[in-house]
């Protein structure tokens, strides 16, 4: 999935550089410093850690969406603190990751407390990858749930046309001797990043990955934009998992489904108006038992049985290649985000 | 997935009668009153909603699992109230039901102040469909999710042999004017006792299900089940699930992972024994929201989409016909369960 190819000129960018870099771009397009800083950093993780449909590619959509009107990039999220393991945020309109963040140090004391906790967010919106949201509750021992819903654009198994969201579900464990067990997978075949990228690039998806405007199999991923539809992975069983991500990420929440708002009335919205919802367990709960050692044992005996590459290998991989040399950007497109940084 | 064809005599037996006949059953081989309430209830609800797989089939494994000396069937299970959210039960090396069946009371006490609470169980058998574990509390108003991990069948995706259990995963949701949302899907592409319907009926599966002891690609269900292995279904995400239900139902319960245990020493021993996780949330903390008549709507708009039959529908159909005409079973399978119950 990388974007660059031999004949395209890179340069490199610290991931610090790159996060000050974002940050400019976010404040100097209408978001607060709170969440320039807390969006900045999501995105640069994504591109350090080559997850490239997540990185600086969103940027565009961020700006587009920002100057839209529809979502406020200075919106302060209210925390509501409801019951012994249940916290609610509204995040007034605004992006996720700052309702999270707003939301996360009650989180974790009650899930330390409870032994499990939940954190429904509404009002929200979620435009970035979602294995950012997890990845740090494993770091300090936590096992974490996530899951959120974005807008209609998969067909659910057995029906005629989209009403379902790409919403994808991301996991996080902590492993001994080890980076976190991490996986954040979408329900559809493919996510729609992905889709993006494979358009720009003019390639063709793999089948089974969507349909076009007639609702007819293609591989085309601009026949899939352009009034087509995703497809969920694993046939009803995805499609199972992508309404229950809709029952827990919207109805729970109080967040809207993925077929419940418009962008007709905002050109240049790109962010999915939904819910998110994530779950926080403390595994030292269970008496006698060391979790993060199991879970070691577990990914041991997954190499034993012959499997390279686990869940999130690849992301580490990229990470440390990016914290060694750099992040490679675009010559063009590193010119770009300076441009609007206003450097 | 009927057993029955037309040259087969078949019998009706009401709900209740196929329930005191298991309940016999269960006793005479050496199960204790309660715990043969409980496994003929579960048994006799899977057979009266169509789930064959999980009905009366699996009788003659439960009698040769009791008769191995693998399980305890008189198991009295230790419950422990570990922090406000959290219980954990010791099933000791009974079935996983009943101790699902002694903590059920506090645990949704919990989930009903707390706003989420969660049920670790370990040394346990689980040896049923995992909807039945769910369903119950999306009858109350509760929102559920259940893990249960299983044996070493199902070969990792991009790995060289089977690791994994058939490890389900079962949601259950409250809907208003109608039944609940409930799905319960095997990890794997296809769940193992319908494998061995397969194979009792003679019939090949569709591509994708399996391989056989030289991990080649086979639709015939007699060589996945010597020697052979099941897949994930939807490749690396399914997997990727898969792996997660190792760590839920057995890291983070304190069971075997599903390559733990061995059958060796116990001819005729079938239950794998592992742990299982249930993770209940009380959807009223979320104020100002209808739960049920959001997931209502959610069903609407999936009909509207064209949607025939929803993950349920077809359980919900053969129970309200098994309730009105009774339970169909081919004679010969009713008199042997009558043999087996000294009747």
């Amino acid at each position: 999935m990388s974007a660059q190819s031999p004949e395209i000129a890179t340069a490199l960018i610290s991931f610090t550089e790159l996060v000050g870099l974002l940050q400019r771009i976010f404040v100097r397009h209408g978001t607060s410093p709170e969440v320039a800083a807390i969006l900045a950093h999501n995105c640069a993780s994504a591109e350090r850690d080559g997850a490239h449909s997540h990185g600086v590619f969103r940027i565009p959509g961020y700006l587009s969406t920002l100057a839209s009107g529809w979502v406020n990039g200075t919106a302060v999220p209210t925390v509501s603190d409801v019951a012994s393991g249940f916290v609610r945020v509204d995040a007034g309109n605004g992006f996720a990751q700052p309702a999270l963040a707003a939301a996360r140090a009650l989180l974790v004391s009650k899930a330390r407390s409870a032994g499990i906790a939940l954190l429904a967010i509404h009002n929200s919106h979620h435009f970035a990858a979602l294995w950012p949201d997890v990845e740090p509750f494993a770091e300090e021992g936590l096992v974490a749930l996530s899951v959120v819903n974005s807008m209609t654009c998969v067909v659910p198994h057995g029906a005629d046309r989209p009403l379902f969201g790409t919403n994808p579900i991301a996991f996080a464990a902590p492993q001994a001797d080890g980076a976190p067990i991490v996986f954040d997978l979408a329900t559809s075949a493919i996510a729609h990043g992905d889709v993006q990228i494979a358009a720009r690039k003019g390639e063709r998806l793999p089948p089974g990955m969507g349909v076009d405007s007639l609702g007819q199999p293609t591989q085309d991923p601009k026949a899939i934009l352009e009034g087509g539809a995703l497809l969920p992975f694993g046939g009803h069983k995805g499609s199972a998992l992508s309404m229950m991500v809709e029952l827990l990420a919207a109805a729970l929440t109080g967040g809207n489904f993925s077929f419940e708002f418009s962008w007709a009335d905002h050109p240049g919205a790109r962010t999915p108006w939904t819910g998110q919802l994530l779950i926080v367990i403390d595994p030292s709960k269970t008496a006698g038992q060391n979790f993060a050692e199991r879970s070691h044992e577990l990914v041991r005996q997954m190499h034993a049985a012959g499997l390279r590459r686990l869940p999130g290998d690849r992301r580490h991989r990229a990470r440390a290649k990016s914290l060694e040399t750099g992040i490679e950007l675009p010559v063009q497109e590193l010119n770009q985000l300076q441009e609007w940084a206003g450097d």
